[in-house]
Parts: C-alpha cells; structure tokens; sequence
C-alpha cells in the first residue's frame, strides 16, 4: 500500500532514500536508522514510513506496530552494547523536545554515567480529583475513544 | 484470558485493585492511572495487565497495543487539559530511571515552563560505522528477530 508522504519533511526524504542513513531494521510500515548525533552509543529512531507529524496523526495501525519494532531494536541493543538499560521516548510538540515533526520514537541505550537527562519533579501534593473527574469523563465519553 | 501476575508487585496489586488508583481509562489488557507523584498536570501511567518486568519480557501481544492506548490519553490530554506538548516514555532498567519493575509507559502533558527535564548532550561526533555494523547484524540475523 502506498504510503502518505510529506515532500518537505526530512524523514520523509530519509524514508525515501533521497538522503542517506544508517539503517539498521526496516519492514513494510518502519524505517529503524541510527541517529546522526547520538544521546548514547547505539541511539536509534524509529520512523512510520506513512507521514504523521506527531502521535495525534498517527494510524492506529502504525501505533499498534511501532512499540514491538521498539522491543526488537531494544533487545538487539542490549545483547550487541550490554547497555544497562534502555528508554523508549517519543515527543510530541516543541514544549516536549520534538524537533522533527516526523512522528518517531527513540530508543536510547543507557549506560551508568552516561550524559542523558530524563528527569522531573515529582508533584505529590497536586490535588488529583478535578483532573481525575475532566480526564475520566473525556475518554469514558469523548469523541477519541 | 487470565493474566499473568506477580503477587509481590505494586501494579499487579493496582491492577487487581488491592491497591486504590484513579483509574481514567480500562479495557481487557490495560489499566490507565495517574500517577499519584506527578510530573505535570494530567500525568498518567499505562500498565499492561500481564505482569512484564520491562520492554524485554513485554508479549508481542501487548506491545502491539500499548501505544494504541496512549495516543488515546494523549488526544485526551490535549483536549482537556490544553497543554502545549506531550511526551510518551518507558524506561527499562534503573540506569534508564525505572523504579517499579512492572512495565509501564509514562504519558506526560508539557506546559511552557514546566519542570520536566528531558535532555541529553549530543555526539555528532561519535563513530557509527561500526556500531552500525554491529547493531544491524543483530537484527537481521539474530534470534530476537
């Protein structure tokens, strides 16, 4: 099946050929390449080949495929750098760190001391039932679901 | 299908509801909640009922389905909270930020000036060639595959 394609979108071209990558996996729906300018040794970044800016354009087919390319790319990390663990990220919008809006999702093998950052505050004391009742309701009732 | 459970975990115990949780979202294989000690506004946690340590003990099965079920909290988000941005993370192993062994995809709104951290130093520097080589063989001819 023919895929959406946006001719200005860099991934797109890399998906393409039209630019070259180190490809390390690719089937029909993904493009697995190593990224050009690692967080750590073996980063890689998943692309459905079918153009989506971000996770509210993606398919529900692309979503369901994507997170077990994840695991196959993480398994082979782990056996081929013995990294000490892995994460799996993927941002969405500029206040989230996304950069290109190609929709992908990073796999980043983690080594102790290593110079990623993946941190937060914790809010314990946040009052949750407000946000609790708007978030239930929304996906017990909204138009996503 | 009956699920796998480890009598000894904390989300199994969330997920048989032995232990109380704001649960926004449930079908057969998941259970949505928000994270008691939130990141941000909205901060929700999917779970997979079937008890998998991380990425690398995850069914194919439930893989496949995860992402699926946070594109729909993330559409969520978005629409109830109007946040600016949101990130999708699983981390596996405590080198990579994991503290419950259960696992689990965090699904984090961004607002401007929030105090979420997600950053890493880049290497455009670093040499690919053979990681390339290495990473690659690995997934085409390993028994991860």
């Amino acid at each position: 099946m023919s895929k959406n394609v946006d001719n200005d979108c860099i991934f797109c071209k890399i998906i393409a050929g039209a630019i070259p990558s180190k490809t390390v996996y690719e089937d029909e729906d993904y493009k697995a390449i190593l990224d050009v300018s690692p967080a750590s040794q073996g980063h890689v970044i998943i692309l459905p080949k079918n153009h989506a800016a971000n996770i509210f354009e993606l398919s529900d087919e692309d979503a369901r495929g994507i997170m077990l390319v994840a695991k196959k790319i993480a398994a082979a990390q782990m056996k081929v750098f013995g990294c000490d663990g892995v994460n799996v990220l993927q941002n969405n919008g500029e206040a989230a760190g996304q950069t290109v809006f190609h929709l992908h999702v990073h796999v980043i093998p983690r080594y102790k001391g290593d110079t990623v950052d993946i941190k937060w505050k914790q809010n314990p004391d946040m009052e949750l039932d407000s946000i609790y009742d708007k978030l239930k309701n929304q996906l017990q009732d909204g138009s996503e679901i």
